[in-house]
């Protein structure tokens, strides 16, 4: 992707809809969302098409987006800006430090879609189904809380379905093949739609903690 | 396959290799094979060439083969046979009595290589990974027993991945594409050596019950 000019100043156009301190919410996001609702989040939000679709979708659910590229962020940013949704805030960070943004159980869901396979054995530490990261989730995820996991890459997900299972996740609704599954109502990522659109079979599957 | 001549006579000629009473065996397969031996099965042996090479690497375990199709069990059984094997036996019948022929613990690990798919969802239950077959291999495991599922076919690996989870079984060392995969010492059945000659992945699981 080509730099954009005045990330910084167009993502501060953004205004509150950026959380500049997400550190200072932690514990308080339902707050920030209205008393009670549930608080999701997406750990690489991308250019924002997924997240605007789901919080369209469920605007009882307050949505966090955490993006580590800010050129990407902007673009998510300025989507959810027009639409005037209200239930999603955008935080540039990064997923090795959620823990300073969410307390203990205070997520209902947390969404991971086609996050980089970081293919190499030794760059394992770095995807984000490694078992460092699954016990990070675990600990902020609420008892019945659960990962939608999605991904194109198949070694991506034979690893995944693996670390999931070796650290306390049961699993349930598993495709192998999204596009031509009986699952209903998924939300396209742009990523997603250019793969699946070549013929490329996106994988699924859902997480929740066996004991909590 | 093209109907063998004399199917029972051949049978019979495989003299104690195949168990003509298996019920009265339930129980007592340890006896057969020699005292504190494992006992493990294959559910649908086909031509043998499975079991054959898992018997003949690990003569400390017993095997005991199950095919419902006796044209098939006659040349497996006659591979047994000439191979001079002590670690197996054979049983003409059927996965649906399986708890008429084992006791409740008694089976160590059980096989189930490319089993039909039956993919019309009416036939559902005929899946050898429908809940209701699962029921059956979780009284018939011991502690920590456990479950080797291969296929060749997508649908029926996701079912199969589907129905293991939500029946309280914990999955390891899945692969989607098993000849491409860090597994060794994978033992190939005709069939697979067939289809994965043609490019085909191979899907296998391994499951044991989370409770028991």
């Amino acid at each position: 992707m080509r730099k954009k000019k005045h990330g910084r100043s167009r993502l501060d156009d953004c205004g509150p809809l950026v959380v500049a301190a997400p550190e200072e919410y932690r514990g308080q996001w339902q707050t920030e969302f209205g008393s009670g609702n549930p608080v999701h989040i997406e750990i690489g939000c991308g250019k924002g098409g997924f997240i605007t679709g789901l919080a369209a979708q469920n605007p009882r659910i307050g949505y966090v987006a955490i993006e580590k590229l800010i050129d990407v962020l902007v673009l998510a940013a300025e989507k959810v800006k027009e639409s005037g949704l209200k239930n999603v805030r955008f935080i540039l960070g990064d997923a090795a430090v959620l823990e300073s943004y969410f307390a203990e159980g205070e997520l209902g869901g947390i969404y991971i879609n086609f996050c980089d396979p970081w293919h190499k054995n030794r760059h394992e530490k770095r995807r984000l189904t490694h078992p460092s990261f699954l016990d990070i989730y675990k600990r902020l995820l609420q008892k019945d809380g659960r990962i939608c996991f999605k991904t194109d890459n198949q070694k991506l997900f034979e690893y995944s379905l693996n670390s999931f299972c070796a650290n306390g996740f049961l699993l349930k609704n598993i495709t192998l093949d999204l596009h031509n599954s009986s699952i209903e109502g998924n939300i396209m990522t742009e990523y997603e739609k250019i793969f699946s659109e070549q013929g490329q079979p996106i994988y699924r599957l859902e997480a929740s903690c066996l004991a909590k």
